[in-house]
């Protein structure tokens, strides 16, 4: 066992490539020889001059490998002693070769609890193809304009935005003051940047919230129905969510006194209600924040589109009445474009560290080069130009959309009214499956999501959420008439 | 209480200012007047053309402000009976003004259970200037080129990049394409496109790994020492994570095996271990394989810098001895840069959806454009030829170093053995306190990660990390020197 071999009797040695890496063909033939037995624990192997000799190779390239092996534990060397596969090899149990059969195919993997879980959140958030009414699809040519590109390639070659290394949680400066400015201006948002967190979208500041403000089990109150991506958030995190209806002055807060009055946190789409529409009353405002007032708990206000007001003036921001208890949130997918995945929280000061927290563990920042980018859109006056032409296409596009409904949809269908957004709700007739409905219209190249699925505890309402901004007049014309025939056919 | 009034007398409103929005002037004072209970509940307002009339202003805009004020639920209109203050507001409790007075200071505000913990953990991430020895600074002039910032341009320009809106979670199919072209070439890493999911980076490949495999009180086996982003993650998640010690042969498998065999996961730093910097032998890579086998555990594979080697050749991964039982994490942050913000991870397609649907609930996914840029630069040859330009420059610059700790260092302080990687560990003489000379050294100008805040059942061993890849020879010696003095005056 302990004789030195003079050369080794590989079979693989004999064919090695001479134009490829010798080095790490040896090392594998050595690998296998000993997985497969032919070099056993305890055996002395030749001196690498030996080895180097008999294989034409150069030395260093063997001693390479003994090293390699070596810290691999494959061999051991000791001083004065040679090298020698490694007795610990022995120790180890039976079924230890280098590479273990593999033990069952793929599809006898148990999937993790979690996992089936995950799954069917990842069907349930599919996003649409960018056909009619798919909703967030930028306008072509407009959203954003050719300036966004032309900006972009000037900041990135400056040496700010160039390549760097790891950066603040809480994002750029730069695009936090301009975030700021912003939302103080168009919102009534009472905030210093040293409050903003950018986020990469309302999706990971609903996540950010949910963490730092809660605990597994806290109860907490939604609306419903709701956003989707909120409710999967509520589930990932364990929370117990009263969910709360929602009528026209939009969710009913004195319901949510009744169920659950501890509650530690109310989600809100107070500016328009997602999915419906309406915007939450200023009396139910005030009850939210007494409500939060009495009990310390905190109110997360889902802004997510009220850049995008078409009639009257857009109500005064629930952060604005009470910023100490108001996580805002905004996001940039709605006015810009979804794929920069680019927003902000807005929140108590004395929380601001606890998001950059959060945020160090699920992804540690947002990318910067393209925030640097929009601090520069938003500072030269490029976002506040670009919100007013997209808020007057947009308008005219609804106007379109509106219009078509009237004309083509049959009796029993009615549109909510809201003068804000990305898209109108369409009720259907009460018997009418509209997930049904929407997965037929996939395949006759219309994209409507289904509004029933979104309810949790009330009684599901059919409807279907229609996108207007991406799509010119012809397009949305015709898309009508599509949905109309459709509709019809279910109906008959 | 029912008479309409014929005008309204609210001091506000004989100070509209013309040349502002009258609209929401009058909006405003209107609420206020209710507010201050000049406007009582149910009380009847003049009708809009005699309002409009007395304030010599266009009928539409009274329309309008009661509208809004009407969706507000400050006013109720019934059709006949004209506008009224709502008698909703008598019901809420009296405590209803429209803005309640702010309860208490900000600095009263009781931190949520999370917040707290998320604070000590944003001060323990907080990334380090670019300064020597910060790891993960980009070289200046190399990393990555100008090829990087024109090939954007380019590529930006094309409408396949232009602004668009939600995509795939999973990430972009060109770029998945590259990436498992990429390890399996580089990591003898077994996939397809389909297993690959686009990450922000190995910070989210660990969460999403945490969400979609375990259950809040599953155990896991975790390193001892480890990366405090993943003590943080297994910490977030409620896992019950068994520390296992690491030696020369990194993790201690046997020891997970006497501690807890049934654990559910293992992550570990095989290739390279994080921080110390040996690789996991391959007699450890296949006793914990066994153990995945055997007891349906899986293995996280946190591989994050194995493209930067210096001698040797590279271990082959454990996904690749094993792709049903282990999630692959590799990251671009230490190959290009960490403000890219893009990693992946290779997952057992069984698993993929479900990575795709944490992805979906945690921030949908990465931006699209530079997933775009980053395809290009794989795919046209540019990401190759960069990896071997750092290498060499690193593999110099790493010479450099331990020469110079080598001449400068004082007794007791000692090199792990290492090849790999953008850092050297550096051991302190035991008595030293690393935490307190990493502070100080910060104050001098030099970013040291201190090695024994990063253990969590061992004894701590004091230690430094030094990284070199971003700074030139004059910077590198002149910061050892500087170091070498911070030693001197805490060992006298």
């Amino acid at each position: 066992m302990s004789k030195r071999r003079s050369s080794i009797a590989i079979p693989s040695l004999n064919v090695l490539d001479r134009t490829a890496n010798i080095g790490r063909q040896l090392a594998q033939a050595l690998r296998s020889a000993i997985a497969r037995g032919e070099l056993r624990p305890g055996e002395r192997l030749p001196s690498t001059r030996t080895l180097a000799a008999s294989l034409k190779i150069a030395r260093g390239t063997v001693v390479e490998v003994f090293d390699q092996l070596t810290a691999e534990g494959y061999l051991e060397a000791r001083v004065g002693a040679g090298t020698r596969v490694a007795a610990a090899l022995t120790d180890a149990s039976p079924a230890i070769p280098p590479a273990p059969a593999e033990p069952a195919a793929d599809d006898a993997i148990d999937l993790p609890a979690p996992a089936a879980r995950l799954i069917s959140i990842a069907r349930a958030l599919t996003s649409h193809p960018p056909v009619p009414f798919a909703i967030s699809v930028p306008a072509a040519g407009i959203a954003p304009d050719d300036n966004w590109r032309r900006l972009g390639n000037r900041v990135r070659a400056s040496k700010q935005a160039a390549p760097s290394g790891y950066q603040d949680p809480m994002g750029l400066l730069e695009l936090r003051l301009a975030i700021a400015e912003h939302v103080r201006r168009a919102r009534a948002v009472h905030c210093e940047p040293e409050q903003v967190i950018v986020t990469s979208g309302t999706q990971q500041g609903l996540y950010m919230a949910g963490r730092v403000l809660l605990s597994r089990h806290d109860p907490v109150w939604a609306e419903d129905p709701a956003y989707p991506g909120l409710t999967a958030v509520l589930d990932d995190l364990g929370l117990r969510t009263h969910r709360l209806p929602v009528d026209a002055q939009g969710m009913n807060v004195e319901r949510g006194l009744e169920l659950c009055p501890e509650a530690r946190a109310a989600f809100v789409t107070a500016s328009h209600q997602y999915p419906i529409g309406m915007p939450l009353s200023m009396t139910r405002r005030n009850a939210l924040i007494a409500w939060a007032d009495r009990n310390r708990a905190w109110i997360v206000e889902d802004d997510y589109d009220s850049e995008l007001r078409y009639a009257g003036h857009p109500f005064p921001s629930m952060q604005g009445l009470r910023p100490s208890r108001v996580i805002y949130l905004g996001t940039f997918s709605k006015v810009l474009f979804p794929s920069l995945r680019l927003g902000y929280a807005i929140v108590p000061p004395p929380l601001a560290e606890a998001f950059a927290g959060a945020r160090a563990i699920l992804d540690r920042h947002s990318p910067i080069a393209e925030q640097h980018v929009l601090a520069a859109y938003m500072r030269e006056g490029y976002f506040e130009a670009h919100i007013r032409r997209i808020r007057s296409l947009y308008a005219e596009r609804r106007a379109i959309l509106l219009a078509a409904l009237e004309r083509a949809l049959p009796q029993g269908c009615q549109v909510q009214p809201s003068d804000q957004g990305m898209h109108v709700l369409l009720w259907l007739p009460e018997e009418m499956d509209d997930v049904r409905l929407a997965a037929r219209a996939l395949s006759a190249g219309l994209a409507v999501r289904a509004n029933s699925p979104m309810y949790a505890a009330q009684p599901a309402r059919a409807g279907l959420m229609l996108g207007f901004g991406g799509f010119p007049q012809a397009q949305l014309e015709a898309a009508v008439g599509e949905l109309s025939r459709l509709l019809q056919a279910l109906i008959a």
